[in-house]
């Protein structure tokens, strides 16, 4: 196998890290490309705002390029982007945004997208991202859980609010697939599509099934040729 | 492994079906999902007008439903993604339409798509396609080769055809990663690939990749819930 | 005069092709085109599903190909519009599909479309159609009357539930015309028009008005042309 | 026959009401309701600002107002639709602009819409027409003459360039239906489709056909209600 | 200081212009462009329908040109932007609607528009208006007061359902910037601010920073160029 | 006067301030908001890349925060918008990006805008701004001179470079307002609006004029509200 696909974590939580190691066991097998989850020491402990996303975006490069000699490919395991298109600009290799991967992909599951967001300022960035992407004409709705990535921890809080908010994305807004709006939320994912009835996909699943097809294909971006 | 990826060539070409199957050896594995190519005899030669495409769609659910039992996904190989609606009304089970997943998947590669087609009327109809999946904004060109899809086995006449296109796409267009639109042009990905210094996505490729993706995972869409 | 208007009834009900034909009473004149209403044998009970719309397409090419010599232009009249795109690349006559001429009619009536639908089911694929379309700025709401195309013919449950659904888009969704979305609808049209103080469309009539025009005027479509 | 179609030609001159009326006899017929085509006394030669056809707003409202009582439907026989809103807002009578109702219908014919305009400063009003309609991402081009409303009846000079200008639309924006931009182009319609292979559209007839429809059908729009 | 700013209301009540002329106090400098309210004669008490507006058009352009030696910019005066095209294809110098110029200046401080409007009608419109500008996508919402333009005058009544208006946008349509969509309204601005927690903007206060700017900057258009 | 307009400028350059500064001295005045210039130190020599913009965030941040004090608005005076989402949800006094305020500017003064950029991976970046921004459908162009921000300096190379490129904008893509693509080519405006007959926007002077009306009126948007 030619190459690992190199997931990067852009906050400094190992428990968030190994979180998200763990909900990609199931994309994981003997000849399949090997799957490493790195955490970003210079990172904030949740990625909530503008300034958190763009504040990681240098040294995530550079935590990106001392892995880029084994990489195949590489996602960012954070729902705002962070560093995507910098590191595109850098490298030929495949860069997977879990937020931009996520959203495509549910795009095959359904025809009206819901996202259950964080906080209430993430609404208000991702209307500017799903604008940039093209695709807002998909877009349900996109609901704010108002817990941030610390307080996704707690089951027993987080998971109510989770489905409650997911339940409204469905029955007011007539989404028929959720998108999760947090790397954090991975390990809620199963117990939500069970509760829901619809398709729920956790983003960096998504993300790195696309990296693997792209590694396992050799994929190469325009990264040097018109992006110089 | 608990289900296979189901690809449907909807074409009657034996031919065509071994080659799509062959282009799909590299995401085959030995605990991967099983990926199994069917030929729908009752198909066109080629599916090159909207009446072939139409007309495909009652036998293709029918053969779709008979390999049901052992299916985790479905992969409806034409450009003109035939019968991928009428299935998702009928299945449960994520069914992915190669030009639907070929174009999302280029947008992870690239800021503008350029589309090579086989006929003008081909380009025509992709219009149609195109606002319907919300991203038309995205798509730089979409050029016809002239050529049915029997006379893209010549490889002599139709490589240099595909090439003067696709160079076309990139220079004129500003296409920064190009998809192929017809599954018959499978074979020709690396050499245009490396012709061309921009990736080239071969959709049926794409498809199955996001389908294996949507096996590991047991995705199932709203199919029963919200379209009934 | 020199054609007449070919109306096909996608469905094999005689009692609804006969309830469209007498619709059209209004549009018929000593020397306007001869209006002609036919049922396609081979059509399901009602169309009420995309296998339902794409099935009917090859016989309803057919059927229309028959009928070509003595027509000026045709008349889809199902809201799924199946077979129209199919018809054009065939003919160089007019085609008119009963929801793509019935929606553009409404935008010179009203600024924002409500559409009553019958199913869950068609209001999930009316969205691709009026994207595909465009237009889907324009649009208000689309609700469902949760009624299948035989059950319309019930007046008593069908009107009320009519009635409730496009005063809901009238009152909560702004529409300030209403479209009826199936052609087996059009009994009720007059009586919800007095009743809801709005215009409101029947698309068959919407659809052979503008094929009337069509027929005095001689138009052709560029089928031959660019479409081969 | 319970009412007129009453065409107003917003500029001054008979000659080109002449023409119009002219153009408008293969939609007349012994019970086919009354066609009257109206002069503007009140209106410049020629409309061929933005400042012209705000101008002849207030005139032609109450030139319609005169005709109202036997007015099944009014339409406005100027490509800038000046009037349109404000008669509108006035009457329940369906009220038809030519430019809204020919490009309208011609999104019936063709995939995309190819408009030949009179002045370069038609095409600067068009394109914010266009977006108001929501329809722009259906043109293809709009290319203006360079001649004025009154230079159009010098067949010689203005049919050369008409072709064109047409031709030009055709190759190399591929347009598949070419829309006249002025109601004042109705006597070149048939040569230029003779010509072209494509479908040409006179927006007047259209609206009168779409006027006719109407009045057979006694449409009312919502004026009253949700307006005042 | 080579030119003024020209701000014409177009309707005919002075009690209005004296209003706009106090609001825009803040604007003003010893050394800053001066700014010189004009009321034009011609109009109607208030403009409340497309009718008034297309209406004032003639006049005002001759007002404007009997201005336009000391004009540096011109302001128009009325949220329905009255003559702003049509004056621009008769000068070089910047004119600005206040719609236009109030809405673009709330892009900058809010992620979604709130428009506050007048009357029933005036939403209507806006739509129109909103898609031409090509900014839909930005707003949230955009409620009428049921109020016309001489009842603003009344603080007690039209004060509480200002605010009311305006709560319903940022509550329930999650607008973040308010847009006051009538001239008349602008003596409510700082109040408004105050108790809603959100930027209000007064469109002919921003219509008239961005003149003062394009007076300052000596900013011609292409009038004369490629509108002739 | 209550408070300064604060510009930063994101890169380390001096020199590029200083001209910025001598640019924005056509909105000074006695009476005027004061307009204070700064380098950011520790930016790069120019930002060239996504990694230069997002890098620059954090440092920008902590800038304007120790002058937040005496800032009545911030101008950020990089044509990435570097920083001014992340600001926005810092402060609530306005936030000006050149980028957005010269574009929304130039909307007032030309229906399409033509943008000069200095490097092809630039116009990569704003085809994605233009999507968020929402609007992407009125720019006619986006063509990169080649040349990066110290190569600007040289006004031999640079200037012959800036006017070809504006007049194919012009002439090819029939653009009737230009932008120019970064704050270091504000000493060409007056001399390319000369030599192009159009209006040339400098986008720092736009934002500075916008930011003189926010300090004037003493706008503050939503960021403590509903963005925490």
């Amino acid at each position: 196998m030619d190459g690992r696909i190199v997931v990067i974590n852009p906050n400094s939580s190992e428990a968030c890290t190994r979180a998200i190691d763990a909900a990609l066991d199931s994309l994981r097998g003997p000849e399949a490309p090997e799957i490493v989850c790195l955490t970003l020491a210079e990172g904030p402990p949740g990625v909530e705002s503008q300034c958190d996303a763009d504040g990681v975006v240098v040294p995530l490069c550079r935590l990106a390029e001392r892995h880029a000699p084994e990489a195949a490919a590489f996602v960012v395991a954070c729902f705002s982007d962070p560093g995507v298109v910098a590191l595109r600009e850098r490298t030929p290799k495949p860069v997977l945004g879990i937020a931009e991967a996520g959203l495509l992909t549910a795009l095959t599951l359904g025809e009206r997208l819901g996202i259950v967001s964080i906080l209430a300022n993430s609404v208000v960035r991702h209307r500017r991202f799903l604008r940039a992407l093209g695709i807002e004409g998909r877009v349900a709705g996109d609901i704010a859980l108002g817990l941030g990535v610390g307080a996704l921890e707690d089951a027993a809080t987080a998971y109510a609010r989770l489905r409650a908010v997911a339940e409204r994305l469905r029955d007011a807004h007539e989404a028929d697939v959720i998108v999760l709006g947090c790397a954090g939320m991975a390990g809620y994912r199963q117990r939500l599509e069970a509760d829901l009835g619809l398709p729920v996909i956790d983003p960096t699943q998504a993300a790195v099934g696309m990296a693997i097809t792209a590694a396992r294909l050799g994929w190469r971006t325009a990264a040097q040729r018109t992006r110089g």
